[in-house]
């Protein structure tokens, strides 16, 4: 085995050239073995095994920085860099991270989980080289898919300027994680699908022979013409217009000849993009046969690459997918923007019964927002289907161009909460804080998924602006589904369980989890009265008046920051309201980013559990208890 | 006159084609004119004269739609569509808005303040125009500083891949607010400087008859020679690489010229991109000479051109800019960044004393705050100057890449609050509230200048992470500077003014309002205790706890949205420790968008003001004394 020798770059650098395809072939069947148990980023990884290598033997980490965009494509870089033996912890609790992950090792330079922002760190690691006077590499290692996001743009026009030396390379495997949409997806097609452009070079030159020789007026038309033959033979005339030297396409799967490249991108001045056809899934039938199924995978048995999933109920994500579609039945005007994710957003078949009502922009979050808007203001209802995580990037185009302008734009929010194994960059917990304070708009919760259908219908009927409702990643409970949707009144929360006694505002899932604490805390005499305050805003204050007045322990429970979520709003509201001595506690995610594990992990670990809700309430009787006995002594 | 007969866009179309020049001429003496008085934008406005008169002529607005990118240069069509008479209340509280506004006008289509969202906005309306099965024409136009904006790119790629029939006019100034920088700019400029690139056209069609006949294996050469002289001829290939048919370039001040393209424009299938060359302020020396003085401009004598601004105080900006070359000084590891921004933010100085260490990234919020994390993880100190509101553009690289990462970037948060004139578009009334929810970072605020330049060094002290600081876009109360700058101890807040009366926790400008009041007050024998709260997070939580136990009145005052700023942090922790009964209000922005108007207007409107503070802290005590004597009855 040559891996086993490999514990460090510079042991990859021991070996000849000859010997990288066979450590390739290791490093293919280490990744499927590996992932066959734990599960993870498979097909992005399969393609980049050589195109890995070959950067690891070309430069010198980490004096070079290798920066992945999106970091889920590093799987062999780790393997490379001596964590071959944590491969068994995959995205586990405590385990090895699914992404970069600079804690890790000095590999690791840059750390991501969204797309599209490795050019920007590679731009800020070059200047800050240059400013330093020293002279390492920097590369960026980028897919075709990442590249359309708009902050890529915003670094390849400010890098083209600047003209640092540094090197892009452009893994084009024609997928992100849903096929490529857009312009430069097609202008890559054009440029994959013609090889032929390099060979036309020297027949291009007999070609020009045979112009006579031309003078006086139309010389420096000939001029031109010459000029203009370099676009015939340069493919990424894109790139080079925009001020990168272009190299490529080069075979991403050929060793050899990516080491050839990247000798050569190195010796360019500037920036240098070099474009690598890579094939994801590659060495592995099933992946390459359906690289998207095989982007992120569960355990599956090797030989038939039979996926090993727990049987169970529908997601969240299914039930929307299926009543978008009852509705979009019934309500011609509703039409499904996603940014890139048609499958994670549970849109496949929405866009087989209405394939002109489903439109998939790339991944361009802002530029999805905004037109949603443009569709509302024209009497469409448009639903930005979207990862709770990834609205991050259409933060302001919400604010600006959706509430601003109260457009009738509904989102729904996927992924809210916790998401488990892609970690920290993935987690959905600060939306309710980064839309609850934007004026106009409303943001509803279910607390399963018979809930769920009726806010859609909600959304669909509510003509006064923007709506939101956000849904978690999980499985649902599995409940009766009622046949008639019906609207729900907006900013009204429902009583879930009467109880005498501490009063429990959920959110969500947090509904259930109040359940169970009731189902014990029954045991011991005290009866919870649960709330569902399944409307996040606006707040229904005619139930917070009422609440106020029983003067009883109120604690709000949500899978979302503490910080500025709904605890907050009902604080707010009673502060408003001047009512004060309401012995209120908030349940919640602290001030801290949560790492990678199973979402029962990442709630065990922040106390948003049955059995802390109940620990609560006992402490809070115990110490009432005690400054009763004291007042008494 | 002919301006005065133009009440409607139908009026305008009487005109004879020969008459428009006259009418810009009109229209620009009424700009230069009315401007003079109220102050402006001028310059962009200038520009386009010609350019809005063609649309106008050549489209039937309001049927027709056009969308016009970040709304400033919406003047000429204001005036062309019956609100000609209303530019003397221009940008005043309750007058007419600087910028597209649909409650004035059905010809107001699409609202922006923010730049680079009109080209999806024209997508979202000729989506919903095709779906409609409707067939009028949508524009969209766009200056060259905004094309360089990542959400008009995805938005351009989106476009070219779906092949609608829409128009964008790039309305080339070789400016934004600043000189123009990216590659993007630089593609363009060699557009603009040969213009005979269309003129070549002949030429190379004789030349092409002197190759002389090619069969066998060189004819498909030759095909593809002949294909790339396309690129000769087409200047604008970068477009038609991503879908576009190209037009232009088009000299934007001849009308019949603009007209002549936009007829043939209007004759394209799918996607056309028309080049206007424009100048700004044309045809106002003062502004063609200065155009990023003249952008937006206070009032001016015409003939002189003199601006006529109060003299006062120097801006927050300016000590911001001169403090930061003084630490720049001492601290070669300081790299300002800005997005399109250097002479708003102030550093135009800074950039001529430290040349390499200035970066504009060009209109590229997102780019520039990724940027600064990776400089910030190579060792130098990056400071991301932004205004509040264009930084929600880069929430999600906040969130992602600096705070996650923990990077040590400086955010030197300008026009945090309201702004004025620009109105809700340009409101910095949410950063509080996105910002305090993430993890790791510092936000500050300085009650006046001299706490700003401790601040600032303050943070370059800093190097656990993240930190911010904000500040007004008003002038500085003027009080004596310190000599020495020293670092603030990290979530300390300060008591301005020890009394034994309410006590008032304010952030910033509401210090001052506070003192106001508290001079009024003590002539009732009421004396405020007075915090200055120059952290909003970390909060300072030993003063917290002191202050509870005074348990008295408490206003928490800031000029930020109410919902998720520092009163609702300060709620948050009193829950957290289980401190209940506390008076706590909260004086901040409803939870609405704010309208232009002077910062007084709108401070006036939303109650942040000394009087509210008295007259709340009177109701507070006339209800207690109530309370008072009911219980005593």
């Amino acid at each position: 085995m040559l891996l086993s020798q490999i514990n460090d770059p510079s042991d990859l650098k021991k070996l000849t050239v000859d010997e990288l395809p066979i450590l390739a072939e290791e490093v293919r069947q280490f990744l499927i073995e590996k992932l066959s148990v734990t599960g993870g980023h498979l097909a992005s990884n399969l393609g980049v095994v050589e195109l890995t290598i070959a950067l690891h033997y070309c430069y010198n980490s980490p004096r070079d920085k290798f920066i992945f965009d999106v970091g889920h494509q590093a799987y062999v870089h780790k393997i490379l860099t001596g964590r071959m033996d944590r491969f068994d912890s995959l995205r586990q609790h405590n385990g090895l991270c699914g992404f970069v992950k600079r804690c890790e090792s000095e590999h690791d330079v840059w750390e991501a989980g969204h797309s599209s922002t490795s050019l920007s760190a590679a731009m800020g690691m070059a200047l800050a080289r240059d400013l330093k006077g020293e002279d390492n590499q920097v590369v960026a290692i980028i897919g075709d898919g990442a590249l359309t996001g708009g902050m890529a743009f915003e670094a390849l026009n400010h890098i083209g300027h600047e003209q640092k030396n540094m090197m892009v390379i452009l893994n084009d495997n024609e997928m992100s994680i849903a096929p490529n949409v857009g312009a430069v997806h097609n202008y890559l097609t054009k440029i994959r699908s013609d090889r032929n452009y390099l060979r036309a070079k020297d027949e291009v030159e007999q070609l020009l022979k045979k112009i006579p020789a031309i003078g006086g007026k139309l010389a420096k038309t000939a001029e031109r013409v010459k000029d203009s033959l370099k676009y015939m033979m340069v493919p990424g005339i894109l790139f080079e217009e925009l001020g990168f030297k272009y190299l490529g396409p080069v075979d991403g799967h050929d060793v050899e000849g990516l080491i050839e490249a990247f000798t050569q991108a190195n010796n360019v001045k500037g920036p240098v993009l070099v474009h690598v056809l890579t094939t994801k899934g590659k060495g592995y039938t099933p992946a390459e046969k359906d690289s998207i199924k095989w982007h992120g995978i569960s355990p599956y048995k090797i030989e038939s690459g039979q996926v090993l999933k727990a049987v169970g109920n529908p997601t969240y994500t299914d039930v929307f997918g299926q009543t978008l579609i009852e509705l979009g039945e019934e309500d011609k005007r509703i039409v499904a923007v996603t940014p890139a994710m048609p499958s994670g957003s549970g849109l496949i078949k929405f866009s087989k019964h209405f394939p002109d009502r489903m439109i998939d922009v790339g991944i361009a979050e802002q530029h999805a927002a905004t037109m949603c808007a443009a569709l509302a203001m024209e009497g469409l209802k448009p639903v930005f289907a979207v990862y709770s995580t990834f609205m991050q990037r259409s933060y302001d185009q919400i604010v600006h161009d959706i509430c601003r302008q109260n457009a009738n734009v509904m989102i729904a929010i996927d992924r809210a909460g916790f998401v488990g194994a892609d970690g920290e960059t993935h987690q959905g917990v600060f939306d309710i804080a980064f839309l609850r304070h934007i004026p106009n708009i409303v943001v509803m919760m279910p607390k399963d998924e018979n809930e769920l259908r009726h806010m859609m219908k909600t959304a669909l009927e509510y003509n006064d602006g923007p709506i939101a409702y956000r849904y978690p990643r999980s499985s649902v409970p599995g409940v009766q589904l009622d046949e008639v949707l019906a609207p729900i009144p907006i900013g009204t929360w429902e009583t879930v369980r009467e109880g005498e006694g501490p009063i429990v505002i959920a959110v969500g899932p947090m509904v259930q989890v109040a359940e169970e604490a009731a189902t014990t805390l029954k045991r011991d005499g005290i009866y919870l009265n649960i709330i569902n305050a399944r409307f996040i805003k606006p707040l229904d204050e005619k139930m917070l008046l009422q609440l106020a007045k029983y003067n009883r322990q109120m604690i709000v429970m949500e899978e979302a920051s503490v910080a500025g979520s709904l605890g907050s709003a009902i604080l707010e509201f009673y502060a408003e309201q001047g009512i004060a001595g309401l012995d209120i506690s908030l349940m919640g995610i602290p001030d801290r980013f949560i790492e990678h594990g199973s979402v029962k992990d990442q709630l065990r670990e922040v106390g948003l559990t049955a059995d802390k809700l109940v620990e609560n309430i006992r402490g809070f009787r115990a110490a009432q208890k005690f400054a009763y006995t004291q007042k008494n002594q």
